[in-house]
């Protein structure tokens, strides 16, 4: 017999989301001519960047010319090189081109990433959290079987509260591997310098592998925020960084991001043998990927163009403003917010002791408004809710007005 | 210690083709003026069809008008349905929408199959085979150590050899897992009907999966031969497939495949129960893939209008009259060939005894020829050497005419 990954048996109900794009279909078929206004995934609503556009054209007609084939391993230089200069070199960080893997998402990376370390890993993520984090490890058997709550055994849950502002300081215990995502999402707290510095050097003590998820970096609206976790010295020995096309510049349905294994990272063989992850990844990516389209990689370096970076700028300012309309109109409302000043999401807090998943029942129902139940991220996501603010300004402020009138 | 995954550490030196690509570069750095020809990475070197630019065209454009972010699950409508009908109910195989999984890649998609199996499963390859069904199986710890061919314990290497025409008929024992591929990559030989039902009616007894890998049905020239696994009763039942756009319409740049999950196909739990295997996969690729680009699946859609297929096709004509003069110009040479009818592809029995590797070198010493040791794809691969079409036909010509010269 063929026998199965049992595994992902463990795994609670559906991945999140389509959990939730099944709640939504069948509450539109039931209700036709109601006007789903989703705040829920944080899906892009604005059409490309016209410069991103035009290099993507270009790209057609480079293709048209002659074949571009299996490109380099891990990205052509024009972006790996854009990508050194733009997201880390005008920041004071240096990286060398072999240190950047060019991929089609963080999701990818964040899931794949735990393949190059050993099964008895211990694993720790902040809570809440992105569910591939856990997910994956659930499916690669590093975790026992959840509980009532989805919690699993096995797995270090750090709780991100309103009383450490959520951005949890590092455990007491040690861990393997730890997922760190700032700016977080779903809370849309944000990592200070102080903080990082305190998770670097726990990292370095206990010889940890911290992968940090900067997928929502270019949110960040305080210059003294830091953007990458290179910023904080002696990352480089401990932490592998994920960032993304997709929120920043309209990429969610066009795939491109990009990973940094730093050469000065190592992990140990059962021998205690010191050896480097990037010789890993680097083999991982050679077997079982290929490249991010030519096109892509062309339309990725057109983020960093003048042009492009001038209006992915302006996408995300329309984004953050959004995140401002939700964030006062909530509160004005009585709701108890969090984030959305450096992210594209706030946090409420459910009203009236409301589960998660109750109050997003309600809010379909109540006001057509989709949006993300806490406890899908983790356990003490439970009695939070997330809101995206990813829509139109006029979808938003419907949407709010709706809440405002429903639960005020 | 963040402990390492030490199955990586079994793999033998390189992925092939990236040691193919430094021994190159090594010989062309000493050699700068040596005009190399690649013959050796099945790469793709004719522009894309204009069918296919003209699509890419209007979805930049419709990506310009409004936001395209993630698109469906696992394929856009009209990319899923063009497949349905253009591969499958035109050779008279009737699949639902749900059984297609849109990919960036049969490698990733024959890489990561893996995945949904118990790491107790036993795995079967014809040997010589593409890589990455045996790398990814190592990766994952369901093999032992290599001995000094290559060859890992725990993993079934089935002879594909001259006197079986490279088309073995399967084993007399049982595996959870066989890898096939037709036509066949690196030997060029093709399944027929016959061939295939006797591994239906065997996986069906065994109750194994087979993973069918028919990247290059395209290249298939006698309408009598089967292009899916699916043109033989009862293959829903006990075979997986998947198909690539890479070689049939110059899409290794561009980057789409499929795979095809039949809903009849079971897998079981250690407790013996039943389970589909669809659900699997479907939980793997929402958990650990986003969709393919949105103008990736317009390029590969258009490979099915009537312009896009009559262009394609010519493309495919191209190469394969290149094989033509592979095959014969080898044969003229003394050389003893096979493949290259219906796969681009020739498979050569190397001269003098020499192992692959050798050859290698005294070709690219001698000719500046750059082909593919056959040992480089598994133990019966050793004194084997692969030559790929995918050139212009100057280049083959001038190959064959340097080859002649140096080993006739």
């Amino acid at each position: 017999m063929a026998k199965i990954n049992e595994n992902y048996r463990k795994l609670v109900a559906g991945y999140l989301f389509p959990e939730i794009i099944r709640r939504v279909r069948a509450f539109s078929e039931a209700h036709p001519d109601a006007s789903v206004i989703r705040l829920g995934i944080g899906d892009v609503t604005l059409p490309l960047a016209p410069a991103i556009g035009r290099a993507m054209h270009a790209a057609v007609e480079d293709q048209l010319q002659q074949a571009y084939g299996y490109g380099p391993e891990n990205g052509y230089d024009f972006l790996v090189e854009a990508i050194l200069q733009g997201d880390f070199a005008s920041r004071g960080v240096e990286l060398s081109s072999d240190e950047i893997f060019v991929s089609d998402g963080s999701k990818q990376d964040s899931g794949n990433i735990q393949e190059i370390f050993g099964s008895e890993c211990s694993v720790l993520v902040t809570d809440p959290s992105y569910p591939v984090y856990v997910d994956t490890n659930v499916m690669a058997g590093r975790t026992g079987e959840a509980d009532e709550r989805g919690v699993f055994a096995g797995i270090h849950y750090l709780a991100a509260t309103e009383e450490n502002g959520f951005t949890p300081e590092p455990p007491s215990e040690r861990v393997d591997l730890a997922y760190l995502c700032s700016p977080n999402n779903p809370t849309g707290a944000v990592a200070s310098k102080e903080n990082l510095s305190k998770w670097v050097a726990w990292a370095r003590e206990n010889d940890t592998v911290i992968v940090f998820d900067a997928a929502y970096d270019a949110f960040i609206q305080d210059p003294a925020l830091p953007h990458s976790i290179y910023e904080i010295d002696g990352a480089q020995e401990c932490a592998i960084e994920m960032r993304s096309f997709s929120k920043r510049a309209g990429f969610t349905g066009v795939r491109c991001a990009y990973t940094v294994v730093p050469r000065a990272l190592n992990g140990t063989t059962p021998g205690g043998e010191r050896v480097p992850i990037h010789d890993l990844w680097s083999r991982r990516q050679a077997t079982k990927f290929n490249e991010v389209p030519y096109i892509v990689q062309r339309g990725a370096a057109a983020v960093f163009s003048p042009e492009g970076a001038a209006e992915t700028r302006e996408q995300v300012a329309y984004y953050m403003e959004n995140a401002r309309r939700v964030r006062e109109g909530l509160a004005s409302a009585h709701f108890t917010v969090f984030g959305g000043e450096h992210a594209p999401y706030v946090w409420l807090r459910t009203p009236a002791g409301l589960t998660s998943w109750d109050f997003f029942d309600q809010l379909l129902q109540k006001t057509h408004v989709v949006g993300t139940p806490g406890s899908g991220f983790g356990p003490a996501g439970e009695g939070y809710f997330r809101i995206s603010a990813f829509n139109s300004h006029e979808n938003v402020d419907e949407a709010i007005d709706r809440i405002r009138k429903a639960f005020a």
